[in-house]
């Protein structure tokens, strides 16, 4: 008798976005005429950089001769993508990573999902509170999430690290040691970075005790403060602990052109086995590799031009978080984030909660956002903003709650 | 302590094209002058066609601009795409299948590996003998598999339908009833190809039984004959007992490009589940969506235009297949395949092994191939030659096995 994925049917229903968008709907429609300001989702809004374009009409031109046509990709990333990547992403900032260490792939999205599969079921895992939920729900996917605890909101199989304002939105270590660690700096949502010592003491107890650390770099382009370290590679030791996700996606505007990779050190053994020898022959299995034309844009990204283009890209979007973060500031909010990624995150005022606080933007200054208590209970009192729109909606934004 | 996924550990060695690697380099180091002709993998050698080429470009260039930017794409597909498949991919057909039954991948390789992972892993599953690996290997990693038996070289946990020249390379019903049933029609490797009347044999079995069929339609471009299906949505009762993957690959040479797509009809309940929900919820889970120029590449192919170069592309192949059946059959050779799929099976002659064949043929005529029990034990004694050569070296790799 066929029987589905039990642990599937333990997943709560993703009702962040949608209950989001029900809402939003529901006061368009009672509203024709509001102008409504979408600060909420994380998907960039500026083009494409024009040496991406370039290197994109390019790769197709290859496709459109025998003579330069490519077909299947290597499962693991073309050579040109991995060394342009090995040596600047790692090599130029002192990280001892090879092209050989990183895995090629269709987005961070995919890689953050599908990591947990090469572990075992019996993994106790560790996340922030509050957290990317895909983290949490792809565990559940895969058996160790335990009951969902519904009083508390939490699962009783996970480790949670609570980011509040008391410790800076910065989880301490675990006093129960977890085996897979997830973190992601600069974060989402809190938009809360970290220094490098801190980070450091991450990596010493991971080494202290036998735990693997996921850490999902998908918004380094956004760091602005040199004590804040742009791989976990910077720190002594990441090498045996350490798995690191990146994305194409917030620094070169790739969310619809989908790359991404993953670095695993081949020092990082456990349970007697290579783990970049499991993602290889995940890879290899099911995954045939990100487009040709697609990894070509991603070699476009290191080209000098390329990172001109970046940059400008992302100071584009830090100039909106600037002018949230001194338009919050102004209104008498407390606000952190925003200073070295793309996303702030605000305590809400008198005591409402996430909800009540959006729905009070939406109808008072048709300003839309994400509730923080989306993300995890202890973001309850919370509410994130982006720094992805574009300048001028930003800047309207920012007076309309001004004038709240 | 942290573990790793054991069901990883059970996999054997990946060695069939690593091996024929191996040999092919110590022949040419060899000797060097001998011009070796491929006639051994499944990917293609012509370029993309020229719709296809230019809705690239067009998207491209819509990337390059803030107004027409798209970013995140819909995790299970962009309407535009899903609504061309659904019209001209089935309901043309007269298969009732809607586009919320249709979703959007980078691939079939992929969509045919994770596709197990919404099954409970108590599920029993058959494949042919031979057969794609991928089906297998992503089975043994879902610890579906069981044990390896050496000596017969079949994992114990997994029903095997042998393809043999007795049943004209066509699985007959297994006595032992499975949960999961891979089916792959026109067939990689054997070439073979299955009508109307005996794939609605199957859904029967499959509806009377409570299975599910995965039925992989990879190759469904290439065939000829009007008594085969295209679809297995033209049999009787498929709705609640199939799923279908389909690839862009082999009909529109999108190797490089990455799109494919799977159809799981709303009817299939499984164990109070509607499983199309499981999969839809694993796409927004763990996916992002295919990248929005590669969808719009591929809505390209249902243009007429397009319809027209996939045809022209497929006949070019075809006629390779059509060289390649004459040329062996002149040569003396029992040869299968070929006529509705790009790939000829032939039995060795003498009763040579399918790898003392290979070395024979790569050293008397220089020409490489797959041996065929490099997909299993029933495929020993034979050998596949693919059709995605281009014509001359097809033509003269053929002239050389005639002079053998």
């Amino acid at each position: 008798m066929v029987t589905v994925n039990h642990d599937y049917l333990n997943l709560r229903g993703s009702y962040l976005f949608s209950e989001i968008a029900k809402r939003v709907a529901a006061y368009s429609a009672a509203n024709p005429d509001k102008k409504i300001i979408r600060l909420g989702i994380g998907d960039v809004t500026q083009p494409l950089p024009t040496s991406v374009i370039e290197a994109l009409h390019k790769a197709v031109d290859e496709q459109a001769s025998a003579a330069t046509f490519r077909g299947y990709a290597p499962d693991l990333g073309y050579d040109f993508l991995r060394n342009a990547i090995a040596e600047k992403d790692y090599q130029a900032r002192g990280c001892d990573i090879r092209p050989d260490e990183i895995f090629v792939s269709d987005g961070a999205k995919s890689d953050s999902g599908n990591i947990q599969e090469i572990f075992g079921r019996d993994n106790r895992i560790a996340v922030c509170d509050p957290v990317y939920p895909v983290y949490v729900d792809t565990n559940i996917m895969g058996g160790r999430a335990g009951s969902f605890d519904e009083a508390r909101g939490l699962w009783d199989g996970v480790i949670y690290m609570p980011c509040t304002a008391e410790n800076g939105f910065a989880p301490e270590l675990p006093a129960e040691v977890p085996d897979l660690i997830y973190l992601c700096f600069p974060n989402n949502p809190t938009g809360a970075a970290i220094t490098k010592s801190a980070l450091q003491e991450w990596v010493d107890y991971a080494n202290r005790n036998g735990c693997v650390i996921i850490y999902d770099a998908a918004y380094e382009a956004y760091i602005a403060e040199d004590e804040v370290p742009h791989s976990i590679y910077e720190c002594e030791g990441a090498r045996t602990c350490a798995i690191e996700l990146h994305s194409f996606s917030k620094n070169a505007g790739f969310t619809g052109l989908r790359l991404g990779y993953t670095v695993i050190p081949s020092d990082l053994i456990r349970d007697g086995v290579e783990i970049r020898s499991l993602w290889a022959r995940r890879h290899g299995t099911k995954y045939n590799g990100a487009p040709y034309i697609v990894q070509r844009a991603g070699e476009a990204v290191y080209s000098e031009q390329g990172q001109k283009e970046v940059r400008q890209l992302v100071d584009y979007y830090m100039t909106n978080a600037a002018s949230i973060l001194a338009g919050l500031k102004a209104a008498g909010y407390s606000v952190s984030g925003g200073v070295n990624a793309p996303y702030i995150w605000l305590k809400t005022p008198d005591g409402m909660g996430s909800w009540e606080f959006f729905d009070h933007l939406l109808t008072k200054a048709n300003v839309v956002g994400t509730p923080g208590v989306g993300f995890g209970p202890h973001g309850e009192g919370y509410f994130r903003l982006t720094a992805f729109g574009d300048h001028a909606a930003t800047a309207e934004a920012m007076e309309r709650i001004r004038r709240l």
